[in-house]
Order: C-alpha cells, then sequence, then structure tokens
C-alpha cells in the first residue's frame, strides 16, 4: 500500500502526555537503508511487522512518498539481521488531542532521553490542536528521522 | 518468503543457448540499496512485480539469503522511482538442460554485451549438466551481481 505521508513532528517537553494515553506499543526496528532518499524499514511493532520505503520529504518536509507491506514477526526477524547496525527501539504511546491522535515516540537505548510527538495530517494546512506538553516542532529535520537517529543516535549529540 | 538460495553462475559464450531456450520474459529493475550484504532490489518481470532483499553469500558465493514479496506492477513504478541511479535492463531466457532450467540473462543498455547463466540448485555439491555454450564460472564474483553491474556497468570494465 503507496501514500503520501503528511505528517508534523514535534519534541516533547515533559512526561505529562502519558496521562492522556489510551495505548502504548513496542518497536523494534532496523534499516536496509539509510539513505533518505530511500529508506528501507523493517519494524517489528508488538506482535506484528511491516516493510516500509520512504522517499525523501518536500521542501517543507511535512509531505513524504511511503510505500508499506505486512509481513510475518519471523521474517521481520531475519530481515533485520541483515540491517545496518544500530538496531532502534523505541516505546510508542496513542495520545488524542481534540480531533487527532498524537504518536509519541519515546526512545530506548542509545536514544533514551529522546520523546518525539508526530501527527498525521489529511492535508498541509490543516488546523489541530497543540497540547502543553509539545515543544519545538523539527518537521523534516533530517537529524530526527529515525534512519538517521540509527546512524548518528541522541547520547551522541 | 523466504529461503537460502544456493545457485551457481557462468558467463555465456555464444547464443547457442536461445535455440533451446522455452521462455523469456522482459525484466526491468532498480535497487533501493545496492550493499552486499543487504540488497533491497524492485523488478518488474513480465507482467509482474517483485520486492526482494538478499545478503551477502557464504564463503564459495553459492548461498545467499534472499526474502521476496510480490508487489503490483504500479508500486514497483512508483518504487523504481525512488531507486539508486542505474536501472536494469536484460531478457531472461529458460533453457532446460538435462534435469535443470538455466536462467540466461541478456543484458541491455549499459551492460550490453554481458551474457550470464545461473543454474539453481538444491544443495551445493549436487551434480548438473554443462552445455558447450557455458564459460567461465563466476559464482560469487561480486562484480557479477546485478546490484553492482547497475552501478559499474559492463561497459565501463
Amino acid at each position: 500500500m503507496e501514500h503520501l505521508e503528511i505528517e508534523r513532528k514535534f519534541l516533547v517537553k515533559s512526561n505529562a502526555f502519558k496521562v492522556d494515553s489510551t495505548l502504548d506499543i513496542k518497536i523494534i526496528q532496523g534499516f536496509l537503508n539509510t539513505h533518505p532518499e530511500r529508506t528501507v524499514r523493517v519494524r517489528l511493532k508488538g506482535e506484528e511487522a511491516f516493510l516500509t520505503v520512504k522517499g525523501i520529504g518536500n521542501d517543507s518536509g511535512t509531505t513524504r512518498f511511503e510505500w508499506e507491506t505486512q509481513i510475518t514477526p519471523s521474517e521481520a526477524i531475519n530481515l533485520i539481521d541483515l540491517c545496518e547496525p544500530g538496531i532502534l527501539e523505541k516505546v510508542r504511546y496513542h495520545v488524542p488531542v481534540g480531533k487527532h491522535v498524537y504518536e509519541v515516540d519515546e526512545f530506548l537505548r542509545e536514544n533514551k532521553g529522546l520523546i518525539v510527538a508526530e501527527i498525521e495530517l489529511q492535508h498541509e494546512d490543516e488546523v489541530f490542536e497543540k497540547p502543553d506538553w509539545l515543544g519545538k516542532e523539527v518537521t523534516g529535520d533530517v537529524k530526527y528521522y529515525n534512519s538517521q537517529l540509527s546512524k548518528n543516535p541522541y547520547s551522541n549529540w
């Protein structure tokens, strides 16, 4: 399945988002390619698994081509074995705010201390609520792409 | 679907193989990663399309991990757009010889003049017939990996 992914990304200033979280899922992922023009991601997400290809973002970084297919967890484990060094682990929280749901990623291991919130939009100029725990916008900042966090983790910054 | 691919690869000395070919299919393919440890290939093959991940070969180069999933031709065309420069085109012939079928690839464009035959085996020491048109063995020679031919084509050698 392919689509244009329209989303904005923010840093998170506090753990206050956890009060409103309706779901949290463990994610383990590796990259078969971390090149920003053609990232290839293998992801174990709870009991499911996915292979995802993303292109580079547009000028604002808000919109990226994304193609995804579901795979089995055992396929994912074998493919993660082939991945570049730098496997990412994080917990993803679903936090409803107004009419939207923020996906908040609390990174573990080499990226511990980094918390990032993403909101997916239907179009680039869609209005959305910003909760108090939301910090600086980092949409389109390649440094915060998960593919780049796997090579140059937060603990190195 | 994943498996260990056991195959041997040879150069082809003449066009004599075409007499015995039972099928030929046009293949167009690009790579989302050409790194030999984790090649990610997008292939249009006749009217079908596939996404394939391969690992590095064992010491002899005979055995490689391979994972493949079928995708739609339109997904393939969009993914080929994201690929590294160096799209490969070739015609694949199926040539039955004894109990096996050689897959003979006649490369086009930047790799015109190169013809390579592959035979897939059930185990590494399996016996197979070698027809007269078969030339030097190049199993495990990374230069002949399709991923490498896309970056450093035959016409540059």
